[in-house]
């Protein structure tokens, strides 16, 4: 690779396309996490799938790394820059090609931002279902390529579950068709589901085909209960399961959380409290779900317990929920964990999460998905620094053994990217690790889609 | 391949458990299509993954092709023997390895009968949610080798959707575990994802964990209604899903599967009607669910709705789906489809299989899972032919080129085995095919996997 090959693909491309200007190409080097990105050559940023095409074509004849990007939100190093490579991101193309309420489907570019989705297909009485807490600013293509979840799939299921196809491009630029516009299919291999995860490993997601739900009809009610053990709480949990709650969101704030959110606002927590339980039910008897789920609360120990009448009052109990990442990053430098356990673990998994915030004397706050036992444990750290300091990856290390200890996995939602690939050979085995280069190799013999990440 | 290297197996493993006896091999060489199988050497009647382990080392040594099993119930031809081969019976691995009722989920082997899987989860309040018509006599490995779909997979989805994780032997007898006993988790590429509906050409399936889900915790309310045209059908259709009723069950039966049952057991059927629709909820408040679905059928234009009032009501009013096949194989042998469109297409795809049923001069039976646009047309012709005549499969091809001109799949949950491959090249694209073929070479190097099957 050479500054005249660059130059090749600024000849190829509209003009403006291929940024240098390193102040501009440093704002495409990093996603959310600490590592460390190398030096691209340029950003591509692509408007359609032909360009997207011209792009891949000029990388693999020159054998330039290319670094598929969406808004750049992750959580796992995924689009970190690759040294000599190209950052091709995909946050400009931004069509919703095609949403058929008859057919409950969507036809989606990657640049979309999820919750636009989500808004779109409200206007016609559909959702669009996966919701990660960046779902605001996070967009379809990097929910794809993670494998993004959200609060709702505990009813509603993971990003993959609501694929039904993808247009890709591979990286010798020929155009890939997946998967088809039926709910149901088994034609062939499952190269949909392959794609999705694979942190643009193995192609560029150019488009998806994805499954649009009915939006509920009626505000979701919600009940929020707080517990004076982590025990309590984690049996309160799986009796709202086993009663077939269905909730919408069963999510869970440690004491470590809870504290700093009441040391910031003052929300008058007891300070007794181990845990609080927020849920909601968005079903047409969605009221009815959350007493019961309150009375089941009571019935596992919560000291007090509230049920909204109102869509407002609904909105003040998760409010608490979505103070918890502001009341941690006042405090200092976040790194954003993500393991996932069996939910009957859960309570485990919490105590070795403070057994190990204790030991290394790092401050680490536990907000969780306690419906799926995807958990979201929080280090914290001084600011200023590039990267978490030692005892906390010591720290980090620990939580992540605790939870494959537990038969969970290092990651429910975010993706391997950088982050994560050397706790890698502690999940995945040598067969499944070559398994995983062989199809690597199917797609990308090269290896220049995002080398270095995920597998 | 000698009778030599077939007696190394037979030492290899426990007496008896390799059968040559061409009476009893016989038995093992079709599935319930009528693809003309080749002569298996011997049929391995595997009781343990070390059997299948002893059994795929020994095939990879002598190149021995190996073609997994069930219990022989397929539509598509999967499991017809290869000339050659052996043929690797799982039916007798029958162990639910475990089934825990606090994560949902259960570990079981894939002789399983799925049926026996669904009694032994409600036994803890729980259901294993995918139900083909088969799930009486069919085992979890044949539903997760064909991505098995089910009348309930309108509101719970398909076999990958309930699949968590996989033990899976490959080709050369290497032992690899895919996936997780968590409900999220995206560390790697997705190998389940991969395995299911693979037919067995990737590996040997010896044990899945899959997802249980609440049972419903009353009966099913059921409504039935008979319409006077395709289009008032599928408006009601189209109407009950945008209206939010989540039916866990949405069955269709056209005029010419009405009359072959009315013919046998009349029933009553107004000569007028061109439709059936019977639809079920299994929620909390299913019956309110299903007088709104029946309230939606008659603005729709049927002209008979009834709703059940009683399990016993219930079950009678899905009685007439049930009689729907046999009421077709007693008019000749059966020819089963299982074409699948985007739900709007419905209508069109029906009147194009009613037109084909004219122009060639076949019977054609309809019954859709209408809820997903997965239709079941069945090509009834003369008893005891080896195979369907010319005509019949003119007419097939007709139904599936209408039903990819219509933005549909080849198939939608029986699989392509070796019945449907002459029409793959309609449905997939040559860079599809070429990426299918280079992960079939990944995991199986020497193509003994069933050769010649899904891809």
């Amino acid at each position: 690779m050479t500054a005249t090959s660059l130059d090749a693909l600024q000849r190829l491309l509209p003009e403006g396309m291929v940024v240098t200007d390193p102040d501009v190409t440093d704002s495409y080097a990093r996603d959310r996490t600490f590592c460390a990105p190398g030096t691209a050559l340029g950003v591509v940023l692509a408007r359609s799938r032909e360009d997207v095409v011209t792009t891949l074509r000029w990388a693999s004849e020159h054998r330039v790394p290319v670094v598929p990007r969406g808004a750049g939100t992750g959580l796992a190093g995924g689009a970190t820059a690759v040294e000599g490579g190209v950052v091709l991101s995909l946050h400009k193309m931004t069509a919703i090609r095609e949403l058929s309420p008859a057919d409950e489907i969507a036809v989606v570019e990657p640049g979309v931002i999820t919750a636009d989705l989500d808004r779109a297909a409200r206007e016609h009485g559909l959702m669009y279902a996966p919701d990660p807490s960046s779902y605001e600013i996070s967009t379809i293509g990097g929910n794809l390529a993670t494998n993004a979840g959200g609060l709702r799939c505990v009813k509603y299921g993971v990003t993959r579950d609501s694929t039904l196809g993808l247009e890709v491009v591979l990286a010798d630029g020929r155009v890939l068709e997946t998967g088809r516009r039926t709910v149901k299919g088994v034609t062939g291999y499952d190269l949909t589901g392959l794609f999705v995860g694979s942190e643009g490993t193995l192609g560029v997601i150019t488009a998806a085909t994805v499954r649009l739900r009915r939006a509920p009809l009626v505000p979701p009610a919600t009940v929020a209960a707080e517990f004076p053990t982590l025990v309590s709480a984690a049996e309160a949990v799986a009796a709202v399961i086993a009663a077939g709650c269905q909730p919408s969101l069963l999510e869970l704030l440690d004491r470590a959380t809870l504290k700093a959110i009441d040391d910031w606002r003052n929300i008058g927590l007891d300070p007794d409290t181990a845990a609080m339980l927020i849920a909601q039910s968005d079903a047409s008897d969605g009221q009815a779900a959350a007493e019961r789920m309150a009375a089941l609360f009571e019935e596992k120990g919560a000291s007090f317990v509230a049920v909204s009448s109102t869509p407002e009052e609904a909105e003040e109990l998760i409010g608490v929920r979505r103070l918890a990442y502001q009341a941690k990053e006042r405090l200092g430098a976040c790194l954003v964990e993500d393991v996932c356990v069996p939910r009957s673990r859960l309570p485990e998994m919490i105590a070795a999460v403070e057994a190990t915030a204790a030991r290394h004397e790092v401050p680490i706050f536990t907000v969780a998905h306690a419906g799926d036992g995807n958990l979201h444990p929080v280090f914290v750290f001084e600011h200023g620094l590039a990267e978490p300091p030692p005892h906390v990856w010591a720290a980090a290390d620990e939580v992540f053994r605790a939870a494959l200890d537990l038969g969970g996995t290092l990651t429910g939602e975010h993706g391997v990217g950088l982050l994560k690939r050397r706790w890698l050979d502690l999940e995945t085995s040598p067969v499944a690790r070559e398994l995983q280069h062989g199809i690597k190799q199917v797609f990308d013999p090269l290896g220049i889609m995002n080398p270095g990440k995920a597998i």
